[in-house]
C-alpha cells in the first residue's frame, strides 16, 4: 500500500470518527487492564499492513477511549481538536521540523512568535510581549518560574488554595516552597490573607478549574510590584474568552503580568498540545534556560525559542494554532465562545429552577458548578451513575468541604440539546437512585 | 468545504512533499525576519479556506523551512518520521485524548506503557521496568534527575564534558550543581577522573552528541552503586540501535541503570515528539511528581502517566510508536539502521582514502566526525559553504579544541547515491575554495 492510499483510509477513519463520536459512550466503559490485555504481549517481528492498526484501533483502542471530542464531554475543561487543527498536524508530522535553534525550522519559529502575536491580539493583550508555546500548563509554570526565581529570588511561590494543582508541582520541582492564600466567599484569592514574605513569585488564575473563579489581579499585581515579586497568571482555560470584549472585565491588572500562560488546546479549538506562554521579561526566561552548547552555535543572530524554557526539541505546534485561527478568524472564535457561554446559561437556568438542586458558585464563562441538595454521598453516587450510562461525562470538585458537581462546556459540537440531554440524564438518574431506595 | 475535502487535499499535499523533498534545498536559504515580514501583522476578522492555509504554507512557510526529512539532511541526528507515523499523528489529533488520569484515557493509557515493554523487548531491555514518554530529551532528563533528586538527596549532578547540554540545564532547573568529568582519548567519560562527592545523579552517554562516543557504563554503575548514586543513562540517539543485536555491546552495563532515555524521535522513525523514558524506581518518579487534587481523584486504582513527568495534560503519542512498531516491525527497524550505518561506513571510507581528509573520532552507529586537514577556519567557511548550496545540511563540533564537522544519517529515505553526492559536495566546495584563493 502506498502512503497515498493509507492516508485515505487513516482520513476516512477519521472523518467517521467525527462523524459518529456523539454516538459513542462519552466516559470509557473499561476496567484498568482491559486494553492491555487485548494487545499483543510481544511486537511484531515483520511489518504488518497499516490497515491493521486502523482495524485495531477499532477493534481494541476505540472502546477504551474516552471520547473528548464528544459533544457531551462536560467535565474538567471540555476542548475542541477544530477540523483545520487536526489537518495542520497531518501537516506537521510529515514536515517533521525539530525548531532547537533557528536555522533548524526557521518557519516553525517564525510563525511561532508570529501566531502567538496574532492571539495576543486576538486577546487583547499588551502589544511587545514575549509569547512562545509550551506542550501544557504544567511546563508553561515550570518555565515562568524558573524565571521568577533567577530575576528574584525568593523561596516561596504563592498562590490561592484553589490554585491549579500544577503550581505546586512545578514550585517542588524548583525546590521552592508552596504558601496557599486561604479564599474569599467567592473561591477566589483572599487578598486581605496575601503574604508575599520570601516570595519569588505570585501565581494568580483567571478561572480557576474549581469553579473559574477570577483571582483579584489588580490589587495583587500592586502588592507584587510593591515587594517585587513576579507576578504569574493562570488564565489556562479563561483566557481563551478575552476574545469577546464583553468578556476582558476578568482580564484586568493582567496586563501588568511579567508572565500569563493560555491554552489554546483548552478553549481555543486547537489540538492538544498548545500551552501558550506571555512573558513582558523574555531576559529572565532567556538567563533561565540558555546554554548553547558548541554544536549548537551559530552565526544566527536570530532568536531560538528553546531559549524560553526546559525542551530543547521543540515540535512545529504553531501549524496547528495558525490553522484554527486562519479558518476561523476573530468571528469564529468569538461565536464558538459566546455559544458556549450560552449553553452554560442555559444549564444553570434548568439547575435554577429545579427544586432539591442547587447551584454552588458564581458561574463565571462556560462552567456550572451544582449538586443535589442533600449528602455528599448522593452527590457522589449520582456522577458514578451518570457517568457509567454513556450519555454524557462530567466530573466533580470539592467547596467548602462540600462535593460538588461540575458541568463545562468546551466542545464546539455541543448543542442545546445535547446541554439539555445531559439534564434529562441527570434528573432521571437522580430520580431513579431514589426510588430504588 | 468538508473535513474529507480538505483532508484529501492535507493528504495530497503531505504525499507529494515526501515525494518531493529530496528536491528542495535541505537548510533553509532564508534570513531572520524573511518569513514573519511575510505574514499579515494581524490575524483574520473572518475565517478563510484551510485551501489558502495549503496555499501559503507553500508559498510563504516551505521556502523557511530546513527539511528534515530530506534524504540529504545529516546534521545533528538525523531523523525519519516514517509515513505510518505521520499517519498515526492525524488518529490522535482526531481522537485529541488528554490522559491526565487513566480514565480520561484508558487507550491512551495502557498503549503507551504497553509499547514502553514492546520498544523494551525490541531493544533488549531488563524486563519490569517502568516506561512512559515524554516530549523531548531534555524533559525526561529532568524527570529523571527529580526523581534521583527526591530517592538519594545530593546536589551535584555528575557528567562528562561532552554530556548533552539538558543535563546541565535540567540540573539548573532543579537547583543542582553540574560536575563535568574529563574525557578519556575517545571522548568518553574517564572513569578515572570520576569523583561522585555529594552526587545526586551521574548521567552516563551512551551515544554522544558529538561523536556517539559510548561512556564506560559498567565501570559507572559499580561506583554508583557503590556511592549509592542515580544513575541515568541517557541513549536519546544511540539506544534505538540496540534493536540489532550486534549493537548491544553498546548496552552493557545499562541492565543497571535507575533510569535511561532513547528518542524514539531520533532514530525509531516516529515524529517528534516521542522519548522515551525508563526506569527501574517508578516510586522515586511518583514521589518527586504525584500530587492529586481533588478534581482529579477517582475510585480507579490505575495508574496514571502524569505521576512520572512535569506534564498533567498528555497527548497521545504512544499511537504513532504504536503504529510504526506494527509497520515496520522488528525487521524494518532492524534493516533501517542496519543501512544507517552501512551508509555511515561507506562515508568513512571515502573520507580515509582521501589525502587531505582526516575522521576524527571513532566512528560509532551512524555518525562520521571528520575535517579536511588545515586550519579551522577552512572547515568553519566549508560548513557554510556547503550549507548554502542546499544540496546537503551538516552540523559540526569541536573536538580538543578542532573544529570538526559531522555527518550524521538517520532518515530512512537516503542512498548511498545521497551519501556519494554528499562527499561530491564536499570535494568540490572544498576544492573551489582553495582554488579561488
Amino acid at each position: 500500500m502506498t502512503f497515498r492510499e493509507d492516508g485515505a483510509a487513516a482520513l476516512e477513519w477519521a472523518a467517521r470518527y467525527l462523524e459518529q463520536v456523539g454516538g459513542f459512550p462519552v466516559l470509557a466503559q473499561v476496567e484498568p487492564g482491559d486494553i492491555r490485555s487485548r494487545l499483543p504481549a510481544a511486537p511484531p517481528e515483520r511489518g504488518e499492513p497499516f490497515a491493521d492498526v486502523l482495524h485495531d484501533l477499532d477493534e481494541i483502542l476505540l472502546p477504551g477511549t474516552t471520547h473528548w471530542q464528544s459533544p457531551r464531554f462536560f467535565a474538567y475543561f471540555a476542548a475542541s481538536a477544530a477540523e483545520p487543527g487536526i489537518l495542520a498536524e497531518l501537516l506537521a508530522a510529515t514536515l517533521n521540523s525539530v525548531g532547537f535553534i533557528w536555522r533548524t525550522s526557521p518557519a516553525s519559529t517564525e510563525l511561532e512568535a508570529h501566531t502567538l502575536d496574532w492571539t495576543a491580539q486576538l486577546l487583547g493583550l499588551p502589544a511587545g510581549w514575549h509569547g512562545h508555546i509550551e506542550d501544557s500548563a504544567s511546563v508553561s509554570t515550570i518555565a515562568a518560574l524558573a524565571a521568577a526565581r533567577e530575576a528574584n529570588g525568593g523561596r516561596v511561590v504563592v498562590c490561592s488554595k484553589e490554585a491549579h494543582s500544577s503550581v505546586e508541582r512545578a514550585a517542588r520541582l524548583l525546590g521552592l516552597e508552596t504558601r496557599k492564600v486561604p479564599l474569599d466567599d467567592e473561591f477566589r484569592l483572599d487578598a486581605g490573607a496575601l503574604d508575599l514574605t520570601d516570595a519569588a513569585a505570585l501565581v494568580a488564575t483567571v478561572g480557576t478549574t474549581s469553579t473559574a473563579a477570577v483571582d483579584p489581579v489588580p490589587v495583587l499585581a500592586d502588592a507584587c510590584e510593591a515587594a517585587g515579586v513576579w507576578l504569574h497568571v493562570d488564565a489556562a482555560y479563561a483566557g481563551s474568552a478575552w476574545v469577546c470584549p464583553e468578556l476582558r472585565w476578568s482580564q484586568a491588572g493582567v496586563e501588568r503580568a511579567d508572565s500569563l500562560v493560555v491554552n489554546a488546546h483548552k478553549w481555543l479549538f486547537t489540538p492538544m498540545d498548545c500551552s501558550l506562554l506571555w512573558t513582558r521579561r523574555p531576559e529572565a526566561l532567556r538567563s533561565a534556560f540558555s546554554l548553547v552548547p558548541e554544536y549548537l552555535r551559530t552565526s544566527d543572530e536570530a532568536e531560538s525559542l528553546s531559549d524560553y524554557g526546559p525542551a530543547l526539541g521543540r515540535r512545529f505546534r504553531s501549524l496547528k494554532l495558525w490553522a484554527v485561527l486562519r479558518c476561523y478568524g476573530r468571528e469564529g472564535l468569538q461565536a464558538r465562545i459566546r455559544e458556549a457561554i450560552r449553553l452554560a446559561e442555559v444549564f444553570e437556568g434548568l439547575v435554577r429552577c429545579e427544586p432539591g438542586w442547587e447551584v454552588c458558585a458564581p458561574r463565571h464563562f462556560s462552567l456550572v458548578c451544582f449538586r443535589r441538595e442533600g449528602p455528599d454521598a448522593d452527590n457522589e453516587e449520582l456522577l458514578a451513575r451518570v457517568n457509567e450510562t454513556g450519555e454524557l461525562f462530567i466530573s466533580h470538585t470539592r467547596l467548602d468541604g462540600r462535593y460538588v458537581l461540575r458541568l463545562a462546556i468546551g466542545n464546539e459540537r455541543t448543542t442545546e440539546a445535547d446541554v439539555r440531554r445531559a439534564w434529562d440524564v441527570l434528573r432521571r438518574e437522580s430520580a431513579s437512585r431514589i426510588s430504588v431506595i
